[in-house]
């Protein structure tokens, strides 16, 4: 009872992963419970296959996710972190967006998104939001004068609970997407381990004692701000020499700028994939720039497992030889053998599902049991 | 009770601190185990001024810590973690000494000081070993093949178990370090920080969660063979540019070997304290240096404090000015303005003193409480 209080609906199967109980017992023990009323049942999809959710009678109600990029704005909603998504969008945003016009956006198409799978925006009960800026996940602020700084200073989460009137939990992507991966994804039973996201920046999320890390004021796992060159380039955050400065997304391009003109981040990649050997080059340096700075958070924090995250390391061979060979180079050869890397189970999907599991983990907070049985 | 248990003997004040009790109430619960006989009392100098140890009955008896570095051995005997050294000795080695030999010597040491202060070396219940080079803590070996060369796969704690029949816990002097800060120094109640050593080399014991963070191998916390420079000086480790190659004793003589000739770093640091500005410019250049490495740790575990220790951080203004302005440009300006700095409590011996917390957590550990009862 106390797993689908704190899960919202689950199946079977996924009751006895997170109670180590086995499938026979749950399975009694769901029956025994439904014919006492205590759970409800519902017939539901699951990896493509029939499956009954379980949940409990007051409980039921919606959780939405929002990712706010610098470039774009991603909703989804859902009947319980563990459900499939029902509705999902995705909103381009304009550069150096405004606060208040993006945070009303996301508030509408939480509402859109109830009207399309017809039901009402009262059934919302918590949202999860991702940021993709250093966030102080304590007061609810973006944590940064420098990346995105049109929203330094903006209390988001207040903002947004004001709009949609429900609980609202945010924390930066990497963070949200470690939740994700911590709950249904690679770093599942990890004790000690990271997500690491490379595309337009690279961020990581940590998880140290099975839990996700924040750090003392919340940014905890801003690997893209470590300094790699103490003389480089100047960094958005003020610095000089960040990983950021060496392989975000405009670093690449502007690399290319003399060779091929203007590429987007995503041509690059295209012309890689065809054997372009300039393009090819580009991203084995960001490869193994990144690899330097993985040596130093393994040197650091000694975790069991990496999870890559994010366009720049989901797919391309050609940054991630060149990134373990610099990883074997660099770090401590017992740190380096102890570490698994693997790629994200949950792909671009990772920061929303984390979103969901945050959302659940407030709205169970904020709605006592005894709250739900009265419904 | 389970407070002695587990740190020995304590004053009331210690109790009261560790608990959380008032004063009043450990006091009279003192009285009253006493006159039931189930503490023992006993006069001893805490901090200068009398009071009053107090202790389970059966577990009287010493504790020892080992300090193994590459030039020297300290060795030092207590009645009590939380109680003050009895007797202490430090033994100059030979470069590159022989581990069975140091060893033996350890083991011989910790005899002689039970015979100086006239007890039998029986009453040893335990040991802790600080190590400097990478330590996994797990299976009691040295776990680097590149730092402390010939110590690499000795398997230290079965070595030492065998001479001197007594559990014995390993692990690196930094991490040590930060359990002595932890129990009785600057980390005393924090939840997220970190011991900084920089003496000879640098390394960090990372406390996250009010314990001692060693990772998943136990050799978290290596943030001297993190890289600050990609293309630069061969470390021992095996790898190029490390903050060890540009802060540790010997890159530093070396800099000024061509000005200043054939200097000992007690040298240059005297030199430097002198006014010699050659020697002050070296050291500001590796608090510089260490400034970049921290700001990197600081991006990425966001710590409530840091404890500064080492020959090179605990009183050198020329070192800690070049730090903390490298500190303050290069890290996240919520992360920097988030984290304190601060000196060392226990100095040079706060290694020591987190070998007498780890031998007595191990000490009771083996010998449950119905044996103390017992005897």
């Amino acid at each position: 009872m106390e797993t689908l209080q704190r899960e919202g609906s689950l199946t079977q199967v996924e009751i006895a992963g997170v109670t180590g109980l086995s499938a026979a017992s749950i399975s009694t023990l769901v029956r025994e419970l439904n014919d006492e009323g205590a759970v409800r049942l519902e017939p539901s999809i699951r990896n493509g296959r029939r499956a009954t959710l379980v949940s409990l009678p007051g409980q039921r109600g919606m959780l939405a996710g929002i990712a706010i990029g610098d470039r774009d704005l991603r909703v989804a909603v859902v009947a319980s972190p563990a459900g499939d998504v029902l509705e999902r969008t995705r909103l381009p945003l304009p550069f150096q967006h405004e606060p208040d016009e993006t945070l009303a956006r996301a508030a509408r198409l939480v509402a859109d998104l109830h009207t399309e799978i017809g039901r009402p925006v009262s059934d919302l009960r918590a949202v999860g939001v991702a940021m993709q800026a250093p966030v102080d996940s304590v007061s609810g602020q973006v944590g940064s004068e420098s990346v995105m700084p049109r929203w330094s200073g903006v209390m988001l989460t207040e903002a947004l609970q004001a709009l949609l009137r429900v609980p609202v939990q945010l924390d930066n992507d990497a963070n949200m997407s470690a939740l994700g991966e911590l709950r249904a994804g690679v770093l599942a039973g990890v004790a000690n381990g990271c997500y690491l996201r490379a595309s337009h920046g690279v961020s990581a999320g940590l998880v140290i004692g099975g839990e996700v890390f924040s750090g003392v004021s919340g940014t905890a796992g801003e690997i893209g701000h470590v300094t790699l060159d103490e003389n480089g380039a100047i960094c958005a955050c003020g610095n000089r020499g960040c990983l950021d400065t060496l392989v975000g997304s405009r670093a690449l391009v502007e690399s290319v700028r003399g060779s091929h003109g203007d590429l987007r981040f995503t041509d690059l990649v295209t012309l890689a994939g065809r054997g372009d050997v300039g393009c090819r080059r580009v991203l084995a340096d960001a490869g193994m720039h990144l690899g330097v700075a993985v040596a130093g958070l393994i040197n650091l924090l000694n975790p069991e497992v990496i999870v890559l995250g994010g366009d720049l390391l989901m797919a391309q061979e050609w940054v991630l030889g060149p990134m373990q060979d610099s990883i074997e180079r660099r770090a401590l050869p017992s740190a380096a053998a102890s570490v698994e890397l693997r790629p994200s189970a949950l792909g671009a999907d990772a920061d929303l599902r984390g979103c969901f599991v945050a959302a659940a983990q407030i709205s169970s907070f904020h709605e006592p049991d005894s709250a739900h049985r009265a419904t």
